[in-house]
């Protein structure tokens, strides 16, 4: 069967309403399972996790975005999260029995009808963009909603669906298709934010680092903690392990070591494997011939009661 | 859906029309996947994997014990491996939706069929073991084939199904429930098997050491390297991580390093998600809420020609 992973991001992470109406329509969509949802006060945004048939997924995308148009209104909206649209983002990512063009093709079919029914006008981004520099989405949403009026009129930055005039209250929207990503934050033992941004800028590709590699380094509100916040876009690259040992081996030159680490939203069982293979040198290992799962069996807890 | 496992081993590791008729014999049962046929020449000696429902893997247990009675001839069976039937022994693994009890009721219905129109005694053994002595399969198999005609006829061995007396050419086996374990093996840059035997015997739970973990020493035929030979039967006790830091450390005493590891059969994504858990220091991490294989979904590799 093939399943396709949506992780739509919306510009509301403080009204419950607004946030449970979001969740209903995506467990109300047939062939769509809600795996996650989870909200930020001050990002003031959410993120919804669904998976399903493309059908489906196709539907529950295009009514979120409506339901988050019809309850978001960006000229009310403050957090410190960059955002230009009441349905900021909407990525569609291919997980099982999937490739990458059916996705590029369904984020397609979206954003049109997103621009044509909802008149919203979006940009496709990542795979499905239509030229190099909208791969980038901090590229599209620079400037945040307040600039897009503007923006929209530039040469570069006619939408790829919809007229050249945002929508009052949503905004525009980004839709396109990527790989499954994990978002992997390793804590260091010190408050030196510094040190966290000079380890990010050494380790991650854009600094000549690790391939496919993002870091940044950023301070934890609760704790002061600085910590390594990344992005793992392609663990058969850089797995979870390789960025870990960076993370640590660059710490290590400030006198600074590791804490712990979290992993953020959802991850493929093969990234936590591929680190596992590294981090105990298992030789010849082949997930789709030695891991259960790979067969679709989904091996469940052993019974408490059975602990020895 | 349930899916039970099973893993029975045949004393038959060099004919390979014997191995092909096993291996078509579980491929033809409804119900049943094939996973795996691993045979080792030395041990003279197959190993079976298969998956599936509750009745298809009823039938696949009972139809490969009996192509080995018919096939496999113990008085002219020589292999390394202790042995004491053609269908040597026959464990049922709950792996999806299954608890313990169903493959307990499923083995003790095997075993009765096996012993009723094969005509070979069954002994019960593991979580199915009508008494302690039998929970431990090298006990029920000391003194092998060859011991058995006299063993059997001893106050404490009568078999669970069958009558006192060994078929002639098929032996007995020995049938139960157990949880999946994995065989984890971690070999050392020594050809000094003394140091891999005093490593397992520090670190298994029999020596006071890991819970839940088995290990010998033994030497590779190979390349005369010494091995570190593991069953890690309860993961969530005693992790892969664990067994193979516990090596490590245990090795350093002798001045000794590891070289690699080797995971033989099948691992449930669980076991390496465990591993990277612990390796990487992941908090709050919980399989059923992190990970996409939970949710029954099976992320596919990433195509090659997306490679970044």
């Amino acid at each position: 069967m093939q399943i396709i992973e949506c992780v739509p991001n919306f510009s509301e992470g403080r009204n419950e309403k607004v946030i449970n109406l979001l969740a209903q329509t995506a467990q109300k969509t047939a062939g769509v399972m809600l795996l996650g949802v989870s909200s930020d006060y001050d990002h003031n945004r959410s993120v919804i996790t669904i998976a399903g048939n493309e059908s489906g997924i196709e539907e529950a995308a295009f009514l979120l975005c409506k339901t988050a148009a019809e309850n978001i209104d960006l000229r009310q909206h403050e957090g410190v999260h960059p955002r230009m649209g009441a349905a900021d983002v909407i990525p569609f990512i291919p997980l099982q029995n999937c490739g990458i063009e059916t996705c590029i093709n369904l984020s397609k079919r979206v954003g049109k009808r997103i621009a044509d029914e909802l008149k919203i006008p979006v940009f496709l981004y990542e795979h499905s963009a239509t030229n190099e520099e909208r791969k980038n989405l901090a590229a599209i949403r620079k400037g945040g909603f307040e600039g897009m009026s503007e923006k929209i009129l530039l040469e570069n930055w006619q939408p790829d669906y919809g007229e050249r005039k945002i929508n009052q209250s949503a905004g525009v929207c980004a839709v396109g298709a990527r790989y499954a990503l994990i978002a992997f934050n390793v804590n260091l033992n010190t408050g030196d934010i510094k040190i966290a941004k000079k380890i990010a800028a050494k380790i991650r590709e854009s600094g000549g680092g690790l391939k496919t590699l993002k870091a940044i380094g950023v301070s934890l509100n609760g704790s002061g903690l600085a910590q390594v916040s990344m992005n793992v876009t392609n663990y058969e690259v850089t797995s979870m392990h390789d960025a870990f040992c960076a993370v640590k081996e660059e710490a290590k030159r400030y006198g600074v070591s590791v804490l712990c680490s979290e992993v953020v939203g959802f991850v493929p069982a093969r990234a936590l494997a591929e680190s596992a293979r590294r981090c105990l040198m298992i030789k010849d290992f082949n997930y789709d011939t030695y891991v259960l799962e790979a067969f679709g069996i989904c091996v469940s807890k052993r019974e408490p009661s059975q602990m020895e």
